[in-house]
């Protein structure tokens, strides 16, 4: 998508509607403009030799222009005069770049409506199944898989909504001319600019946006936080699918995740995908960012740098969702193994709203000590923290027995897990709706 | 702003706030909700003792919580039993983050409108003055000063809107309890949260944001291009009021920019800390991006990443903001230089609109190579485009001397500033209006 | 280590030993120079003021020598104007932050010789017991924990040899005065600075290094490198101490680990620090090496950069590895549950000896055929690779059963495991003759 | 030099290898052999399916091997069963980047050691001629040419001889099988592993670096402390050649530099690439750095995040490098405007020297006092600091006029220039011997 000889077309697509442009403001014949416009296929062009000679002038559009008119010369010597008119190297590439990312965009938008739509599935099946939550990777307590879900869904959906709104005003068009002024002397360049947008079907910004690079370095940082979003899903994942863990497995198509020399090997590719992606993307957020502070009218290096990091960002981007939403179609849950770990947790996991409820009849600092120890015996002695406690408690003068009824509910996981699928269903049923509703618009369409 | 010690009075604020939602919700009494509200202020703490045993336990909440508790039973042992209570470490922490951001940010807001203000005036006054454009550092073409205050504005005016859009989602309530799916349960949860919200006048979401860090992250992106937009108009600045080219001078109170050593020195330290902010933001900005790929229900590692980097970041953009405004308020413009150095370009600076000229008339190729040979003789002969250009089109068959006047018209510097100052005259007062009508509000207010 | 009071006390320390210096060249009486010397302690001066003043100047050297030569003026009238002599802000700053570093990496180095010893015993005890190795986080094949322990180590290691490589050309003097020039004028000059240097115990350089960062970036580089390979280090302990896995358990001291809600949890804090330096301190190591781009003889903004994240780029590797080190003192190893997670493999983990074996005799493509049938009926039936393998294999015309002893004694984890050790003990020994013989020293110091 | 096609052949060089190693060890019949390395050429393979089918085992090596082992078995069915023998991808990915980064070092040292020397021969020719210095971009004191070229060179050299030091460790062969415990079981793996080295020209080292990533990430930042010391370099050549400042003109080849619109520009090409891969450089190296944090025995993401990096962190050094050595060649300076500068400045860029004297005989304060002052009068009046303050101090009584020469001796732009050549002069001798020796070899060679 952003390889060099997709580029140059799409820099030679610039080149064609500016000449038609020019045609429609009378500035060009419309045989003139047709011999150009036709010359604009890259595959007139010597790319190689194009990379080679922009070393010297720091920019692919210098030989990029002389190539072209040396191709319309020998076509229609009168329509060479027209070519690259009133028109700077980075006006060339901005476009072209904005061209690309809007193609780009609308996979991204695709495969995260894919994958959200995926991620509701699976919570609709399994909203209320208990299993551990985990903070610092150590159990912690007991939640139903629906709020695991919904806690990656809620980030994507946000994301998607997100990226069309940055979308809007970074996908513009780039007509500044050599030193960025054009468009501001008077209303035939102003006209000009009018109908190069509308060829290219982009809208026309307030001016050109040679230094202006923050709308175009919103719309990056927010391929960033996508690219974080899909790697938390993907970190989760990859921690769930371990073989100790197992609570997610891989489906997928025959050879997905091969290894080259293990032969009982599925590695989880995806997860993979999605993590590399969250690291690499906040680097190039970060390139984006630095490249903001430009000298003057045409910066030296930073906009270059920015170019380096737009393509990978991006790629990152619809990298990490075409492997992540490809996978979450395949993926199913092992509703055992949940259960199993729970239960290997002897009611440790239950620690703190029991501490609560001590806390309420004995105060936190007796409550807070009789737990330390009765989980350290649980660990010890392999107990139950239910059965330790109300040993315990049995001992304790301000402990009313008729509390234990209430302690012994707190460990009711499946009591719990249903309750709390109860208060998620309406989260996610907005959810589930929002995204059928945007599947059926984009199937219309 | 962000110091350990203002951390832990923020800290402490919202435990005291979190008392008052107990009481708001019938689980205290007033009696002890006061005495451990009261309780709740760092000059009852020992902050070096608190950082100490922050290391064992990787939070500062988890000492602060021991002392706090220790405070209070001291004073109200009933109270004791409350403090602390269905929280966990992440919901003190990041709610007192937000806190502190939400009075940061005002003041960002306040700089800024301030910034944005001193630059209009600027405009205003010398909108039409022609001045050097400068691609790659390198003189290119003229432009009226006016168009040079509207790029460094326009980002400025944009950052101004989005801040106030990202701050929205972002300063909200953290409260998820220990393992994030507090609020979850039941009704009584929820009204504890809905509670808590209202003392501290923070929105409550649709569930913790313990590992959904996306709103946070936008918002310290949306600083970190910020800090870009301000390290542009940095970088700007230092290179206009270098000795040798002077177009800008730094005005500002007595002191400001001396050297330890060098009496006669100035130093442009406005400048110097927009751009060192320019340089840090976007690796605190990665910083936070890299922080999302979160494990499971609470991260190991990466909420500490972004927790160190979210003050600096927010401290960057207020230091550059608050610098730059100030700055801002004394700088003025040196006309007679800006008008040398467009003198001595001889005319070279014209040497696009030139050449478009020539290409309609002579066609692209020959013109490109008249032009070359001109601008060839005039850098070795110091001598003036125009002039050459006369001289050598006088021998060119093809060119109508009807046209030399035309061609002559294009040197004319101060006519082309004005036109462009026209048209560019409409952006600036639209940005006018909206600036005073803010600094009215905020007077006002 | 770093904080401002520290910081400011280091750099009157430089102030006093250029008070010194200036005597050792007969510049400065030693009355005055008693005067001088003994007012410069962070005692005497309001810290609070300096950090606010050096908004204006961009340097705390600036109100710095302001308040000393106060101070030194109401003590001594003569001794006052030799406050600063010959000297710049960045000479003091950079000696300062050389001085807090020479002394954190005293600390660093004695944490990592406490670590490496740790690894060490570790990897002794348990040399040949077998473990899972796991690639892409899935289980891949049998390893001597020694191994493991031992790709551990060999990072380290290197790191500490590296450390006090690059430590050494970096640990200078920085005496460049006003324009970084002094030093190069005559011997005079030459003179002051070797005294200064010898002061401080401080190699002098060939010529000041204001904006040659090189040696001092490669520092931080190293710096960020023994973040890597402790965050590596950090990240397999958080993932085999996870409750599923249990290879590995925190020891400890009581209360490391607590969680403020959870009475059950012993949080990793160890881990959590290690992988939160190794995310940090990257992003620390690019904003030096970012601010290596430097404008002529002092930058604008890039030094001030790299004060910001030298600081806590030295932090980060110190806390991280006084963690760590305080950690593996402490750990232990689950051998039980190590050789439970081979077992459930059910012979999978030797897929790729078993198929080396199958193309020897069969040639790789029926090999690999064979391997993935076998494999895919393990997993959906349960059985052993090995019982499998036999039955698929007495099918199989090409295959003489006289192998199938060899074939069998692939699956031999303890005899795998055991000769592997017997390979690696030699390294294993190397390093702990090395860490032996540095304990040594460094007692005897 | 890093593109697919190239990085396929160097894959299919290593596979080869690993063929030639198993004939060496006696593992494969010669004829076979024959066959399989034969086979190892990029022409005989689809690259784009190649890319497309790695999607799905997020490596290139699986489906490389299977279209070898497809295009082997064509031609040899008995050496199929060889390729890829005890190998995984990472031996074939990381071994090839080994190689492709061994290549592109020599190139880097090349255009190394050009940069130095045509800096060196600047130097010499220059070397006493005076210049302002400038710190935070305005005008501080006065210096040698030949101590700005000094300042470049001291970090060019240290990096030349670091950079072979680094890369001794990290140009190395990494085998170490499907686990990374390949070498370590018996003598015959170790037999195979050192016959592959051989083979290849690489140092074995002492075990698989797959997840001991330090020795590369040191080359990696060592390179982009190269980038940084280039871009030191670059960024000053920006800044000398501005039109207002004019101290250094690019000469270079007719067309470099060239604006697609505007024919008078020379853009500073080389200067743009020196900038722009000392703002990439820091993300790649920070990029490497954070990859150290690697899962078990391979990780999941962080040796793709590598892979991603390290090509670009090459190319930048080596593509800034071709650029600034080929730029330097055709350097020239002004020295008619770096004497205009230093008259412009009326000999305030003297003050600190100036101070330094009157403070010797008046006191710091009163000195300061009396500086501050002139310097305001020489800015207000347009005259020369000397002047003024020969008029100052004939009213102040404490100065013996008899000083006034001395005072005046400070103004002596040349004598201190030379007397500061004189200095420099050993310095720049010893490089040039370093230099010419090195040259010299190469020629050799």
């Amino acid at each position: 998508m952003f390889d060099t000889s997709a580029m140059v077309q799409r820099m030679l697509d610039v080149e064609a509607a500016l000449t038609w442009a020019q045609f429609d403001c009378g500035r060009i014949e419309h045989q003139q403009a047709t011999a150009l416009a036709e010359a604009c296929r890259v595959d007139n062009f010597d790319v190689p030799a194009l990379l080679n000679e922009a070393r010297r002038s720091g920019s692919l559009v210098v030989p990029l222009v002389a190539q072209l008119t040396h191709i319309v010369a020998a076509r229609d010597p009168l329509a060479a005069k027209h070519v690259h008119a009133n028109s700077t190297s980075q006006d060339i590439i901005d476009t072209a770049m904005v061209l690309a990312t809007r193609d780009a965009l609308s996979l991204i938008e695709r495969d995260l409506s894919t994958l959200i739509h995926a991620l509701l599935l699976l919570a609709r099946t399994h909203a209320a199944q208990p299993m551990l939550s985990r903070t610092l990777m150590q159990p912690a307590a007991v939640q139903p898989f629906g709020l695991k879900v919904l806690n990656w869904l809620q980030p994507l959906q946000r994301s998607r909504a997100a990226l069309v709104a940055r979308a809007q005003p970074a996908l513009v068009l780039q007509f500044g001319g050599p030193a960025g002024a054009f468009g501001w002397a008077n209303a035939q360049e102003r006209e000009l600019v009018q109908a190069l947008g509308h060829r290219l079907g982009l809208p026309v910004p307030d001016g050109a946006w040679h230094t202006q690079r923050d709308e175009w370095v919103r719309l990056g940082c927010e391929l960033a936080i996508l690219c974080g979003a899909c790697g938390k899903l993907a970190r989760d994942w990859s921690l769930m699918s371990q073989a100790e863990v197992g609570e997610l497995h891989w489906g997928g198509l025959p050879g997905a995740g091969a290894s080259s020399a293990m032969p009982h090997k599925r590695n989880p590719v995806a997860a993979l995908m999605g993590v590399a992606a969250a690291t690499r993307a906040p680097l190039r957020a970060g390139g984006m960012l630095l490249g903001m502070v430009q000298e003057h009218e045409r910066a030296l290096g930073a906009w270059h740098v920015e170019l380096a990091e737009w393509g990978d960002l991006v790629l990152s981007a619809a990298g990490s969702l075409a492997a992540l939403s490809s996978a979450a179609q395949g993926l199913y849950i092992d509703v055992e193994r949940m259960r199993q770990h729970i239960e290997s947790q002897n009611g440790l996991i239950f620690s703190q709203p029991v501490t609560e409820l001590l806390s309420q009849v004995l105060g936190r600092p007796l409550a807070k000590q009789l737990m330390a120890h009765a989980c350290e015996a649980c660990r010890l002695r392999h107990r139950h923290l239910r059965e330790v406690l109300l040993e315990t408690l049995s001992d304790v003068a301000d402990w009313p027995p008729q509390l234990n009824d209430a302690l012994s509910r707190i460990f009711d996981v499946e009591a719990l897990a249903t309750s709390m699928a109860k208060c998620i269903e309406p989260a996610i049923e907005t959810l589930w709706m929002a995204s059928s509703a945007t599947l059926l618009t984009e199937e219309t369409e």
